[in-house]
Formats: structure tokens, sequence, C-alpha cells
């Protein structure tokens, strides 16, 4: 198997992702091969010298760069020889069978939907987060900020794509999931709760067990956890921060521990036809070693092929 | 001053409440006198019991009892001599000056939006909560669940009501109000917080100070932070749980112990014309004696008519 990594995304690139390289090397049963884009004359000594054996990597050169701040859609376009862009390309050439990148988030995703079409009957793809459950245990939710607005049919589809991810990806046998929502009873909610419901219930393809609300988000009621994109992203945000908070303020509790987001190394695009992950900016070797693997196991697991069957008519 | 108290609302009533009684009249500096509305055959030994002082307080006698669990609209119409309908009926009447209960949440609301009217110009009457700032400050976020779908105008009126009530119940001076949102610069958002941003903007009442983020709840970016009522109650029940967690892990640290609702007491219903403050059902002696502080400083300050001053053309 192949994956793209682009070697110019995040605020401690390139250095930070030849660590994550070497990591995975020495660590990875399989070891997939790394197709790195990027600016050949930072990145060959850098694999040098971090003793990287060539023949585990291919160097694509890409002279530009998207920087952090750009404006995603116009980035891409003006820049087609950006690490980005030549990722992209070869994802979608099939040249690699998956592409990780810590680079502009807008640009990764707007390369994701253009360049990547969306699998077959998936009306709008998603991002997720993993949600630490008090228990030791480990949730799904989504959508955490592709989908500011949802219509209710969105939620039902997160729902079936976060499932699939919990199985495969989280090895959850017949993930419960559940609607984010204000109150436990159906009827409760917003409109869009109060019309996702019954989409939920009746999805064939999903466990649903109803309603949780905020209170339930990190206990151990249900696997995957759908809701907008707007409410999920200040979940995800304000989740991260308790990790911070915990440092900051010195509580040693392992449980905090697990809302350090370089755990889980990157976000999954969800309902694009092949493997794409986002990670942090401020992603450093491990998330980088992380993402690396999770992109091996999306293609081991051949989870996109499950996904196309999901939403086969 | 009059206040009324419903003692027969909540898990532990009326025995918690007469319990956070005694604790007022031990430790309050003004001492309103106490309206007390509920079954007398069962206060009546308990306020004798806990000493005191019969001159301190008044029972009203209310032979019926709204549980927890019933429709709100129907038991307020059914029951019109339960403990919550003849408190309201005090306070309509102007015998008592605020109304507080830790009974049914919902026949709360139904009662103070149909019993008290709303403030003259207020559009939607919002229910807020405090959020402990990391750095020891308090914020105060709104709405959190009676307006699970909000129109823009709605969340500037909610950041004007929450601006007086930061000014005059927490004493925090030019309280710096923030739009809760997915990112930072205008323009971000779901459709909600676009419309909504530049109605704060222009809103004379309030010192706008632009979005906060999910990672900012915490932080000190804002003193009064605005939201519709779906995401806002999944904030309010999600840190509500911190407490707990940290409670279960044994994780000894004083700002956990912030998340702790019983510190603040209860929520007051912002935006109708009268105080209203609305208890959690499992409020013990400190909750219910916090509320009455609540009440108290409500009417002291005169905060009603300072909204009504605020809203007018």
């Amino acid at each position: 198997m192949n994956i793209g990594l682009d070697m110019m995304g995040g605020d401690f690139s390139p250095l930070e992702a030849v660590k994550g390289i070497q990591l995975y090397l020495r660590n990875a049963d399989l070891a997939a091969r790394l197709f790195l884009t990027g600016d050949e004359g930072l990145i060959g000594p850098l694999i040098d010298e971090y003793e990287i054996p060539r023949e585990a990597v291919t160097i694509v050169h890409a002279p530009q760069v998207i920087a952090m701040n750009e404006h995603p859609t116009r980035a891409l376009k003006e820049k087609p020889q950006s690490s980005i862009s030549i990722g992209f390309q070869l994802l979608a050439k099939g040249q690699t069978d998956a592409f990780i990148s810590a680079g502009n988030t807008g640009a990764m995703l707007v390369g994701a939907l253009h360049s990547i079409k969306s699998i077959e009957g998936v009306q709008r793809p998603t991002i997720s987060t993993i949600l630490p459950k008090e228990n030791g245990g480990t949730g799904l939710l989504l959508d955490v900020g592709l989908n500011a607005d949802c219509k209710p049919e969105n939620l039902s589809q997160f729902a079936q794509l976060g499932s699939l991810y919990a199985q495969y990806i989280l090895g959850i046998g017949n993930p419960r999931v559940a609607l984010v929502n204000i109150g436990e009873e159906e009827g409760k909610g917003n409109l869009l709760a109060q019309a996702a419901y019954p989409l939920l219930r009746e999805n064939k393809q999903v466990h649903f067990v109803g309603n949780i609300e905020g209170r339930d988000l990190l206990l151990d009621k249900a696997d995957v956890m759908v809701c907008e994109g707007f409410t999920g992203n200040i979940i995800l945000k304000l989740a991260e921060s308790l990790y911070e908070i915990a440092v900051n303020k010195q509580i040693g509790n392992s449980y905090f521990e697990r809302f350090n987001f370089e755990n889980y190394g990157g976000t999954p695009v969800l309902g694009v036809a092949k493997p794409v992950i986002i990670g942090h900016g401020i992603s450093k070797a491990k998330a980088f070693f992380n993402m690396i693997l999770l992109a091996e196991k999306m293609i081991a697991t051949n989870l996109l092929g499950k996904m196309k069957a999901s939403f086969l008519p």
C-alpha cells in the first residue's frame, strides 16, 4: 500500500513529519510505502539525517507551499505545484491509496471534496473526533465543523459513516448510535434534531439508541454521536481545551491526558471516496506517526469499500 | 422585600429547602421575608424543628404538587392549587418580588412566560449558566436551553440581558460580549451566527468583542457568551458533567469544584418582568440558600428596572 504525506503542512514540518516517519518505520507491522510531497531540497537531507531508508519512501518534489492562513480555494488554484495539490493529484490518479496533511485545513477539505469525489449516495462528507469516555472507552463524535448547517438526512448519513468507522477502525462491534440532543425523549430538541430522530430510527444501517444529552457525551451511553457541525465543533474544541487546562493546572490524571489530540493523530474526512486525513496544525512526531497508522488501517480494512457498499441503493 | 419559595419542588424538598432557609436566615445581611408555598402540614413542623422564627416566613398553603415528570402546560392548568401555581399567583399580584422553585423546570418556564409577562421589547426570555473561567473569573453563557431554535435578533437581545446580569449580579463592569462560534473572523459560522454577528456589533447596549470558539469558553476572552439554546444546553450539561467526573476520579482540584452547580444556586429566567429563579431538581440546602441570595440581589439591585430601561425604544 502507498500512503501520501504532505511534508510541508503544519507548524513543525518538515522536521516533525520526518520524525513521525521514523517512528512509523520502527514500530509498524505493515510499513506502507510513503510518498512524501514537498521541497526535495529540504526533505532529502532530513530523511538521511534521521536514517530513514531511501527505499521506504519516495520524495515527490513540490516547489510550492500553501500557508496555514491562505484562502483555500484560491491557494489550490494558484498553487498547483504545492505539496497539498500534488498530494491530491497522486491520490486521484491512484498512485497513492491515502493522503495525509497537517497543513491548511480548508485547503485539505476543499481538495478532498473537489479532487476526490464523494462516495455515491453521500450528500455531505463529514469530519469527526474521538471523545474519550470516562470508563476508558472511546466514542466518535461527528460532524465537528465541516457542515455548520445540516439537513436531517445529513445526520443520518453521518451516523452511517461513523458506525463503519467505529466498527472497522475503532474496533467497536455493532456500535450504538445516538443523536446529540437537549432532552432524552423523542420530540425534544431543535427543529433539526426533531426531524433527524425518526430518520435515524429508520436507518437500517445503524443501531440507533436514541438521544443523549451534553452530560452523556463523556459517559458510556453511545459509541457514535451525531450532531450538526456547529455544535460538534464547539464540543470538539471545548474537549481539547480540557487537556490544556489539566496540563496548566498540573492535574496529572490519565483521563484528561486522553483529551490530547496527539493520541489520535488526525481527522479522517469521511464520505469521500478515498482516505484523506487532516492533522492539527501543531502536529508533532507522535501525531504524524498516528496519522500514518490510521491511513494504513483505513486501507488495510478496506473501510472505503465498506462505506461504498453501505450506500448502495 | 418578599421572596416566594416553592417548598415542594426538587428531589429533596421540603427538607433541604428548610435547611436552605435556615442557612439564609443565619448568614444573610438583608433577610427578606420568605413566602413558602406548599403543604402546610409538612412545612410547619419542619420549620419549627429547624428553629426558623415564624415571623421570618409566611406559609401559603398549596395542597397540590406538580411532579417532576408532569407535562408542564397541562399540570399548570389542572393544578391551580399547586405550590408552583400559587407561587406565580403571589408574584403576579405583587405579594412577592421574586419566585424560586427547584421543581418541574418546564412548569416553571411556562409559568414564568404566562403568569409573568416578558419585558416590553424582549422577543424571547432566556436562561443562562455560569461558566467558571480557568483564571478564576466568571463567565455567563446564554441561552442554555429555553430557545432551541433562535433568530439572529434573539442572540442580540440575550447579549443585552446577559450584560446587565453580569454587571449588576456578577459585578463585572462593562462586560465583554462574545458570540460563540466555530471560527474567529466575522463571516464564520452557521447561518445564524453569520447573521447575528453584525446585529451584535451594532447593538449599542453591549460591548461586543467578536467571536469565541469552543476552546475559549473556559478562558478569559469574554464575560457574556451568547448562542442558541441547543448548543448552549450541550455546553451547560457537558460542563456540569466535568464536576461529576472530577469527583468520581478523585481529582481534588478547586477549578473543577467550581463546576458544581450548587455554588450558583439556580438559573434566573431573564427577560420576564419579575425575578424568577429555577433550581436544579437535585438542589440541596446550599443551592436553596444561594437561590434566595440571588433573588435578594436581583431585587436589591433593581435588575429588572435596568432591563426594562435598556429595552425602551
